[in-house]
């Protein structure tokens, strides 16, 4: 999937909070889950679905890591922060398996904007996104410290 | 990198809090910090050593996403539970950046069981996994909640 050109470039000066963000949509099939499952998480319910079926997931589910890393990519697409997006860490969860079949789209909010005391060109942002399937329902719940930086006067 | 076949397939009931796990070493180099950040991170301190150098990590830096991914293939060979690691969700910190020539291992504790009031088959078990380099700094802190199930009668 080729994304969009970012329509801006923004900086901490340019965010403000309840501002939102709407990627574009990937479309996820099992050869994509099977692959990541392949490298990162081997494990029956992402590789096979025979065995997935039997499993707790009753039928092939990807990686919860897939879904993170795909977010990831349509964050890098739809938030286009000037020096990128730098995280510090986060809170992830997967209320609901991630199928083959499923076209993933991620909405952000940002929350909250808590300057630096100590370094005034930089603040931690905390930024909300959920990532959304084709019937709007929640595949994962992201909330995101991200550290953010002043344009350079 | 071959794992190790686990030792033991373990149940909740063989999980006590306190116990650990020890993960195999996982090389990592600047090509697989390429690759995976061209499928799923695409950002230039991910992608361009002499970028890199002019950006907030002076250097070519793993996607975090990329250090948890691989954080996860360890797990899954280091903590052999029985119903494979199924996780609800977790949190995440990067206390430093995931370098080229960095060996990864993951160390992992059981930090808290809940069992489930409703469904006596299954807990909710706290596992805090810290993923080190060669040189046994912090690159991940990840404290996960995992669904695990008691043996069958």
């Amino acid at each position: 999937m080729e994304s969009n050109e970012p329509p801006t470039r923004l900086w901490l000066d340019d965010l403000t909070v309840g501002q939102e963000f709407l990627s574009d949509a990937h479309p996820l099939d099992a050869e994509q889950i099977v692959a990541f499952a392949s490298e990162f998480d081997p494990q029956p319910f992402h590789l096979d679905p025979e065995a997935a079926r039997q499993s707790f997931f009753q039928g092939l589910a990807a990686s919860g890591w897939h879904t993170m890393a795909i977010t990831m990519r349509l964050l890098v697409q739809s938030m286009p922060f000037a020096c990128g997006i730098i995280g510090a860490g986060g809170e992830i969860s997967w209320p609901r398996p991630t199928r083959p079949g499923d076209i993933l789209r991620v909405k952000s909010r940002i929350d909250e904007i808590r300057p630096s005391r100590s370094r005034p060109d930089r603040a931690m942002v905390l930024a909300h996104s959920v990532t959304l399937n084709q019937a709007d329902e929640i595949l994962q719940d992201f909330r995101a410290k991200l550290l953010v930086f002043r344009k350079e006067a």
